[in-house]
């Protein structure tokens, strides 16, 4: 993922830029623009919170038709909780881009994070479009990448190249993370080009099973966002015959898809607020994979297991608490704890004697906790960070 | 409450007392005893962890004959993770005590707290068990309360007495909290006492109703310890017609009970451990209300919410996300929230020019967050502590 070669993250048929607006303060970058030469087969996911901010309502009427062709973003301002003028807003800023790309209101997506109940600056948005569209470049994504940050320590991108159907086909994501932000809450924001030709309904069906073990497989705080948004354009540049229902083709693409969201997702976990360390919760032998999850986000957002990381004490007696509070009925005798590769649970009772082993792990950045249910055979992998005096220090600071 | 004669939380027919048995060091009391000079009807509500410590799984044998006659409880040793040994050891405690007693042995109940996977030093409490029996005192009830701590910075006990059926009845509480504990995890424990006359099926319920509003309306940090316990002995002494099923007096004595509890469970929250305000989440105008309780501990165990409480910010924003994220389908713009008597959402957006109030509220070490959902008139009270930068550091402590 390390390059220095301005292209790296260069999509054919993508153009992308990122600018200071006058939204946030300093010269920071705060506007992004995504923009497909050609409009592109679009999927996206958005937060299930009940308070959508005004732009995650536009884009689920917009995404509807499965086209889109430009995706505005800002940070500095989430345009949550700002009612119906709100959503004019909006659908202001949508027409401003639009209008000056020359193509059809509603193939303008707009997603935005940062400070919650306050109506965005438009005209400083509507004032700065016409440089954002000017500096649109194929190796613009980096800027984008940089101006949706908001706490982000570094921005995140991703991409892959495979051949499909003989064809090169390129897959790209920036996102920014989680850990609740400036000076509300936190948002997660991912965005997808590819160039790969693929039927929209086909593409809704991948992008969910690529977030469902990404993006919906980590936690920081366990909080929904009003604003988490995922999209992904597809503008079929890569000449490929159209991918519609399952194939091989279709299976090498989720699988890339998959490798640009999970980068993204673990990229936003090692960046959570106040993060030292980057845990792996793995649930084994489950009966089901809802069961799974529930036992592994049980325990990934426990505040005693994450504080007892950051401390790096192997309290396992935590982590077999927190499974067993989850609401799943686990069969006390067959649960088997281990962390990395040393057993410290079965037959219903901690097992000594590994206690030097288990500070060493716990000295690491990157742990994996095995939990096996001996229920089933099934697993879910969820990722989280420590919960830090940092964390509490960034969330306890006054909105100023 | 605060009563500073040796007989304020004695109750007819009950004699209790706390030492230092040397399951802790340094001379701590750590083993109580609570003895009726008669069986006494017995209720208890038990943890719903699957992992639920030896000394819970005894009990809730024991309890199914709504007969006991005894409390022996320890602290410093949860009993917890510890296998069929553990369960023997459990067994073992309770025999001592009986014998001593000259009681039948399922009339002792057993209840533990502190470090979890290690077995009770049974031979230290068998040794004190006939001081533990000699001190037994009416007059003993806060030697029991300060037995039982672990954590807890003060011993939490309370009392109500009313005229039942012309007889004077007492119920007297002890408890301890809550915030996980030394070293790996936090308990609950709560013991009630009462002279009333009352048929056990009666009690049960009617306990449940009380709990249900008191100890199952907290949270500080949102995890169910193995050794949660709640015990009522009723023992007759009062000499009221026995209560069965519903009247006026039954409920005068749910009054009284839900009184203790509350008081009880206030405490434990006040004593949350790094706590430093007590916040009231008061969810009204519900559809259900599971669904007041849903949204209310949503709300109560955010993380962003607690810490914004931590920082004075009145973040209102966190705590609609919160609110928002719980997975109740609410009508966005029906939801009203006020911070004590100050609106600060409605219509979908937030409300301006109340900011120094909001601030002054915010310093408070008592504040009340109303939350209208606009969907019927089914409300849930959930009390809960900020997240403090001492709460991470206590359970960052490894286990020495």
């Amino acid at each position: 993922m390390n390059c220095n070669e301005s292209d790296t993250y260069s999509v054919p048929g993508f153009l992308a830029n990122g600018i200071h607006a006058g939204i946030k303060e300093n010269g920071i970058k705060d506007l992004a623009l995504i923009f497909s030469v050609v409009p592109a087969a679009a999927a996206a996911v958005f937060t299930r919170n009940c308070f959508k901010a005004a732009p995650v309502v536009l884009d689920m009427e917009r995404i509807k038709s499965g086209v889109a062709q430009a995706i505005l973003a800002n940070s500095g301002n989430a345009n949550a909780a700002t009612g119906q003028d709100g959503y004019a807003d909006a659908v202001d800023m949508s027409r401003c881009a639009s209008d000056k790309l020359n193509i059809a209101d509603d193939l303008v997506l707009v997603a935005s994070t940062g400070i919650i109940g306050y109506r965005p600056p438009v005209k400083n948005i509507k004032t700065s479009m016409e440089a954002l569209i000017r500096g649109l470049h194929p190796n613009g994504v980096p800027k984008a990448a940089e101006a949706i940050m908001t706490t982000d320590k570094f921005p995140k991108m991703s991409y892959r190249k495979n051949l499909i159907c003989s064809k090169e086909v390129t897959v790209c994501g920036i996102a920014k993370g989680a850990g609740m932000i400036e000076p509300h809450m936190a948002t997660m924001l991912a965005f997808a080009m590819t160039d790969i030709r693929i039927n929209f309904h086909t593409m809704n069906t991948v992008l969910k099973q690529a977030i469902d073990r990404s993006f919906n497989s980590i936690t920081v705080d366990g909080c929904i966002s009003t604003n988490d948004t995922v999209i992904v354009l597809a503008n079929g540049m890569a000449g490929n015959r159209e991918l519609k229902g399952p194939s091989q083709s279709l299976s090498l693409f989720r699988d890339m898809l998959f490798g640009v969201m999970s980068d993204l997702s673990d990229a936003i976990v090692r960046d959570g607020e106040g993060a030292t360390k980057f845990i792996e919760i793995i649930v084994d032998e489950a009966g089901s994979i809802a069961d799974a999850k529930k036992v592994a986000y049980a325990v990934a957002n426990s505040n005693l297991v994450k504080s007892a990381f950051y401390g790096g004490d192997p309290n396992w007696g935590r982590i077999i608490a927190a499974a067993g509070g989850s609401g799943i009925d686990l069969p006390v005798d067959a649960v088997k704890l281990y962390f990395e590769e040393i057993p410290v649970f079965a037959n219903g009772r901690g097992i000594d004697g590994h206690e030097a082993e288990l500070l060493e792990i716990m000295s690491r950045k990157n742990i994996k906790v095995f939990l096996k249910l001996g229920m089933g055979n099934k697993s879910h992998r969820v990722c989280t960070c420590d919960l830090t005096v940092d964390y509490v220090k960034i969330n306890a600071r006054y909105r100023t």
